[in-house]
């Protein structure tokens, strides 16, 4: 039985999507143009997100801060590489309490220049370093296709910038955000995802080199999903950020940035939910368990509660669903809403000395003895359910990463069942390019551990630089 | 001892408050005008009123949700009171993406309109209310005189919105609302605050009412520091939210909103702050004890590590400050930074087998045997430091609180010794305008449970209909 809702996922991959979107409530298109409406649904989602991501950054020595929303353009201009990018895709503001502004503002598409113009003025010797924030707000790009969670006018995100004495330790808070990155998406999202550099044309305009986590989508599509970005002093040389050094001499600071968006909730649909609706993975899950009492039976409500208490001092987030719905519709909300578990108990449980137990993942029920552990039992389903879905992701992103020899073995394979493609480059740009020509596929990352393949580039068949996995992008 | 960077609070309290801002690390003016950088030791600050804010708000039924930053011009318009209010101090985006818009969009002043539009959407049946909504965002008023978190053009803050069945259950949403936040004021802020019902010169525009809780600050002047507006059905016939009613006829819903901003954190330092910096009630303290070992001596090291231990096990915020600033310096930095408590420890201590413990409030220093349980002592002291920061305040509060019975009166107060005023008035907005000739006096709320003290009107000698505090405001 599915959810009839929803379009199955094998059909119309982007139906699929916005239908799990909609039957979820996770958001609701809104009357302002290319933005939306977070309901509670999803912006839960992203509370839980925000909760746990704060606390690593935080043991790892970061601090939070609030930069304005707004950019003035002469400050928008001082790094050249960044104007560029960003120029075509902002919004504007030119009127302000009734007058004509005599500079515009741009509403944030990223703040690297608000920070760096901060740090200049706040850095002064060595001693003052490193300084290590982090801000969650809104961004706006004046995008023209959207779709919710993918791409949007507004989104929210977290964008961290510091600032340090030397490259090595710039370097280093680069290597280590991508880490803790890479461990959120598979630790607590259950995504797996590939770690490498972005090539010189994919890399945020501005940096000296940018870091990536790439995930793959269960139709095969890739979703760059967190970067990391080593700017060397490249801003530092922009904004005037300089540092008396060790040496008692003037020198210029190292800096990073690096952010993930509302995106990852994106992701967290199109690696792991069904055509049942959503299916959220314990960890991140708002509601972890809801308990689902059949008929008006005192032994059953009391039952209901007692298990409800139990569960919620085990520090389970349970939905005791009490109203006046029928028991099949508090099912499919549950279900469609990706509560990982699902308690039933009816009249006929309670005098067999039974509860039912379903898990959304495998949607498969389980009968347990109301004199077991439940919180044992419960301890140990949530693990399962948990490394269940990293599992499965895991072996579909294996399953469906491919290796490639030239551009008609990447067609082939484009044309037939996306993935990830392992193909050996140049290092050449227009390589880059052709390759594009295939249904888009870009280069997701340069995998800095392996050496290429056969050797030679996928596309020129000169001398490989580097394995490179190309994918066709979100 | 002073602190040097600090003007005395009697000399020039304009002066301390902007020092005070500067000296405790909480923003840093930006090259944007009129906004402002939120720095660790201030946002910090803000997140702790989030977290308790947040909880409260949870625990009494409302959910999050995040609405679009833009509003545009035609959605704005609908609700005639409110775009009068709004349209004089709203920011423009008239260009995105290199393009002139159709239609220029403001940045939310407040969201209203937002949340409206939305809920003429959802909205179909009584079974669909009550919806309690809330979002933590950012917001836009294009003001012209801008300071530290009193004033500014851009602010944070919650809004909460809410959509019920009846008139009765939105006015006891909105009474809620002001318990709440009366609460929050008086226990974890350790402010006292007058509640009371704004006049109709003072309401939010488009409210049928607007509750207020005031604060009076050190220096005699009130701020108002969070409102609660009882909408009745005043937007829903704007914005067409209707639902079927258990009659199954369609009504139009009955709303509210609610908010408070990061004006709290001046109202923190307005009230409880001194001569050596910031002063903060422990229950919203970033960091609640700084431990400083004096000198290097191992045992003290020890000893400071194990102490810093048994407090973090405690629950509390802590910093075991090991940099290497004299201690001096540290006693310094913990003072101006408002730290609740402060332990010192040197090698003597240890010798003498006693700790120094000092309280920031009063400044006081007291030595403790090391055998003594200092968590019990701890816990005794912060709760003697928020009662007595709520008690100093109270008392200061209800010695600058006069009644006067004419405008002669008024005048005499606000201008030797300004506080809050209880006057009668008339009901005519006439009268009040004749009182803000005194130093801008306005009146701050109608105390709803108290009669008028002498019958007569302070302007115009007319029978009285309400007792009004009156205040200068911030």
């Amino acid at each position: 039985m599915k959810n009839k809702a929803i379009t199955s996922r094998d059909l119309d991959f982007a139906k699929w999507y916005t239908d799990v979107v909609k039957a979820a409530k996770l958001v609701e298109y809104s009357n302002v143009k290319g933005c939306m409406v977070f309901e509670p649904n999803g912006y839960a989602i992203w509370e839980n997100i925000q909760t746990t991501l704060d606390k690593m950054f935080k043991q790892t020595g970061h601090k939070n801060v609030y930069m304005p929303l707004l950019i003035p353009e002469n400050l928008l201009k001082k790094e050249a590489e960044l104007i560029e990018g960003f120029a075509p895709e902002v919004a504007w503001v030119t009127i302000g309490g009734q007058k004509n502004l005599e500079e515009r503002m741009c509403i944030r598409p990223t703040s690297e220049t608000l920070f760096s113009d901060y740090y200049s003025s706040v850095v002064k010797s060595y001693r003052d370093l490193p300084l290590k924030y982090n801000q969650w707000c809104n961004v706006m790009r004046w995008e023209k296709e959207t779709r919710p969670f993918l791409r949007s006018r507004e989104f929210l995100w977290q964008e961290g910038h510091t600032v340090h004495e030397t490259s090595k330790e710039a370097e280093e808070e680069t290597r280590l955000m991508l880490e803790i990155y890479k461990d959120f998406f598979e630790n607590y999202l259950a995504i797996p995802v590939l770690t490498g550099k972005k090539t010189e044309k994919e890399k945020f305009a501005g940096a000296e080199y940018t870091l990536t986590i790439e995930a793959l989508m269960y139709n095969g599509v890739s979703l760059q999903s967190g970067t990391s970005h080593y700017f060397g002093q490249k801003f530092s040389k922009a904004y005037d950020i300089k540092f008396l050094n060790r040496n008692n001499e003037l020198e210029y600071a190292y800096q990073t940035s690096w952010g993930v968006t509302t995106r990852m909730i994106g992701a967290l649909i199109m690696v792991h939910s069904d055509d049942n609706g959503l299916v959220l993975p314990p960890k991140i899950a708002p509601t972890q368990i809801s308990i689902i009492p059949i008929g008006n039976n005192e032994n059953v409500i009391n039952k209901a509660n007692e298990i409800n208490n139990i569960l919620i001092n085990a520090g389970y987030i349970t939905n005791l669903d009490m109203s006046d719905k029928s028991p099949g519709f508090k099912f499919a909300e549950a279900e469609v809403n990706g509560v990982p578990v699902r308690i039933e108990l009816g009249s006929r449980d309670i005098e067999n000395n039974v509860i039912t137990i379903a898990r959304r993942d495998t949607r498969e029920k389980n009968t347990i003895s109301i004199d077991e552990d439940i919180v044992k039992y419960i301890n140990s389903l949530m693990n399962e359910i948990q490394n269940n879905l990293f599992e499965t992701a895991k072996k579909r992103m294996n399953e469906k990463t491919f290796t490639a020899k030239n551009l008609d073995e990447i067609e082939k394979i484009m044309n037939t069942q996306p993935g990830f493609i392992k193909g050996d480059w140049c290092g050449d740009e227009n390589c880059e390019l052709k390759v594009k020509e295939i249904r888009g596929t870009k280069s997701r990352c340069i995998l800095e551990n392996e050496k290429p393949i056969y050797g030679k580039c996928v596309v020129c068949e000169k001398e490989a630089k580097h394995l490179v996995v190309w994918g066709i992008q979100y």
